[in-house]
C-alpha cells in the first residue's frame, strides 16, 4: 500500500493465473496449453516479418488478421475485433459494453477472472448458481441485468452449453450484451458465430491460445454486431493504439490459412482426452463431460488437494482451486498422449 | 451509437494515432520511427522463439526482460513494470496512480493521448501552458494537484527539460506522483531514472519504439520506486495478465545486451537531425532545439498544412496538427540521412 496509490488500485484484488513455472522437465498439464506446437507455417511467419521493418509500427487496425478472420468465420470485417490475447478483448468488453447500470451476470462457477474485471472496471455483478451437475440452466438468467458472460464450455468444468439453448438464451434477453466466451470451443462444442447475423447483442469471443496453439502471441479476437464491435474499438483506441505486434498479427493470419494442420491438433486432443476420461473414470474419478481440453474430475474417496500435491511430488502439475463447491475437483489440462499416461500411471501408483 | 453500448464508450473521443499507409515507397516522417532496424541480434532473438514452445503461455512477469532493464539501468527487479508499448504503461499509470481526487496537470503543448486517458479513466485534469517558445516552465505546475505527466522531451515540440528542473519540480510536488514520459531521451537528454533513488513518487516511462528500433514489437517499460511498481502489477494483473508475447520478451532483453548498435543508431539519428536542423534554418525555418528524433518547424511565410500537402504530393509523409498554438508547424521526423536530403530537396523545389 503506498499513499501515490489511487484508491481504485488500493481496492483490487488482481487475478492469480495459473503457474508457469520455470524449471524444465515437468507434465504441464495446469495452465489448458495445447500439447502440440503452433503450425509450421505459422512459425515461418514469425521469422518472416524478423527484418528491419520492426522499425515501422504495425498495423493498428489488423486489417489482414481481421480479413483472414472474416473469411475463415463468415463475416464482415467490421464485425471483428482483435487484441492481445483474449483477456485484453474481454476486458475491453467489460469496458465497452458491460459496464451498465445494472449488474451484469455470470455463471458463480465459472473463469475466476470475470468478478476480477467486474471490480476494476467498477462493473456490479451478481452470479447465477450453476446445477448441481455445473450445467448452466439459461431460465436462472431471465432477470434484468447490463450483461451476461460465459464460458461455453464453460472454465473450469468443461461443460459445454448447446447452441440452441444460446439462441433461447438471446430470445430472452434482448436490452443487454450476452458475451459468449469460446475460449475452448474448438474441442468439441458449435460456435455462437453463426448466430451474429441475427442476435445484435451478442459478441462471440475466442482465443488462439488454445486450439491454435499459440499461447505464448497473446492474441484473441471478437465477432458480433459492427456497432458492438465499433464501440470496442473505441475503447480500444482510447488506451492502446497498436496492442498487436507485427509477429503476432503474422502468427495469427498464418494460423486461419493452415486448417488442415489445426483440425489435426484438435482431433488428436478430443482423442486423448476421451482416452483419459475413460481410465480416470476407471480410476474412481467422476469426471464431468468435456468439450474442451481439460477434463474436471472428483475422486471418490481421495482429498483432491492432497492428489494434486502428490502429483507434484511427481513433477506433474495439475489445476487445483481452493473455492466452494469445487474444492474437491482438479482440472486437468490434456497433454500430449504420452504425457496423458505418465498421468494415469502417477495416478495408479498414487492410489494402489 | 449503439443502445448495448456502455455511457462510457459513449462519451469517448479515441486518440487517433499517425498515419501507417500501406503503400510503399513513401518517405515516412510522420510518427518518429527509427530510420535504422534493430539490432540483427534482436531479429536472431525472435526467429530463436520461433518453435514449438509458442504452444505455452509466456512468462506473466517478464523476469528475464525484467532483470536485463533493472541491470541496464542500475535499479533493482521490483522497480521495473514492462507492458506491451509505453502507451499501455502509461494508461496504467493513469489507473494506478493518476485517478485521484485532485485533478492532474500535463503541459497545454504535450503528446495528444493524454486527454485521452484523462476521459478514458475518468480523471480531470488541468492543462499548464508552455512558454512562448515552447518550454515547461516547473513553477506553473506549482498547485494542488493528483499527479503531474509530460513527456521529456516534450511532444511535438522536443524541447528538452533539464534533469535539475526535473529536480526541483520534485521538490516542490512530494504529495503527488510525477510521471517522465521519455520516449525521446535517448536522443539528447539525461533520463531521470538517476532519481528514482531519492523520489518515491517519480516514476520514469520509456520505449523500445523509438531510439531501440523497436515500434513493431510493442514494449514499454516504466522505472520507480518498488511501490508505485506495485501498484502498476495490481491494475496490469486485474486487466491481462501476459501482456507481452515471447518474441516481444526476447527481442526487448536482446536490445538491451546490444549496446554498441543502440548507440550507433542514437548518433547517426542526432546527426541527422542536426543537419536537417541547419537546412531547415537555411529554408527560412524556425526550428524548435529539439533533444528528440524529430524537428518541430515553422516556415517564416508558407502555411503548414499547405506544406504538408506539398510534401505529400511528393511522397513524404510528415505529421500536421490543426491545433490552436502549433497549426503553423510541422512534425518531421529524423530518416536516414537520405530520407533527410530528399526532404530538404522536395522543400526547396516547393519553396523556390
Amino acid at each position: 500500500m503506498s499513499q501515490y496509490w489511487s484508491p481504485l488500485v488500493k481496492s483490487l484484488t488482481p487475478y492469480v493465473p495459473g503457474e508457469q513455472p520455470k524449471i524444465t522437465n515437468l507434465i504441464k498439464l495446469n495452465t489448458n496449453e495445447n500439447p502440440y506446437g503452433p503450425s509450421p507455417k505459422v512459425l515461418e511467419a514469425i521469422r518472416s516479418v524478423a527484418d528491419d521493418n520492426l522499425r515501422l509500427y504495425p498495423d493498428p487496425n489488423a486489417d489482414q488478421l481481421k480479413q483472414t478472420i472474416a473469411d475463415y468465420h463468415k463475416v464482415n470485417k467490421s464485425e471483428v475485433f482483435v487484441g492481445n490475447g483474449s483477456d485484453e478483448v474481454i476486458a475491453i468488453a467489460f469496458q465497452a459494453l458491460l459496464k451498465q447500470a445494472h449488474p451484469i451476470l455470470f455463471p458463480d462457477i465459472t473463469y475466476s477472472f470475470y468478478p476480477v474485471w467486474s471490480d476494476m472496471y467498477e462493473v456490479t455483478y451478481n452470479t447465477v448458481p450453476v446445477t448441481d451437475s455445473f450445467e448452466i440452466d439459461i431460465q436462472s438468467f431471465n432477470q434484468k441485468n447490463g450483461g451476461i458472460i460465459f464460458p461455453n464450455p464453460n472454465a473450469p468444468t468443461g461443460r459445454l452449453l448447446a447452441l440452441e439453448n444460446i439462441k433461447a438464451l438471446l430470445e430472452m434477453n434482448t436490452e443487454s450484451v450476452v458475451v459468449v466466451d469460446e475460449a475452448y470451443i474448438d474441442f468439441g462444442g458449435t460456435s455462437a458465430i453463426e448466430l451474429v447475423k441475427d442476435y445484435p447483442n451478442l459478441l462471440v469471443i475466442q482465443t488462439l491460445s488454445k486450439s491454435r496453439s499459440l499461447a505464448g502471441m497473446r492474441v484473441g479476437f471478437a465477432i458480433g454486431h459492427a456497432d458492438l464491435i465499433e464501440g470496442m474499438e473505441r475503447v480500444k483506441n482510447s488506451f492502446n493504439s497498436y496492442p498487436l505486434d507485427k509477429p503476432a498479427q503474422a502468427a495469427a493470419t498464418a494460423s486461419f490459412l493452415d486448417e488442415a494442420y489445426f483440425q489435426g491438433c484438435c482431433t488428436k486432443v478430443i482423442a486423448s482426452r476421451d482416452q483419459l476420461t475413460q481410465e480416470l473414470t476407471q480410476l474412481n474419478f467422476e469426471v464431468l463431460p468435456s468439450a474442451a481440453n481439460f477434463v474436471f474430475a472428483k475422486h471418490s474417496t481421495e482429498d483432491a488437494e492432497a492428489l494434486a500435491q502428490q502429483l507434484r511430488d511427481r513433477s506433474i502439475i495439475v489445476r487445483y482451486f481452493n473455492k466452494p463447491k469445487i474444492d474437491q475437483y482438479l482440472r486437468i489440462s490434456i497433454g500430449t498422449q504420452e504425457e496423458c499416461d505418465s498421468l494415469v500411471t502417477a495416478l495408479k501408483e498414487i492410489l494402489k
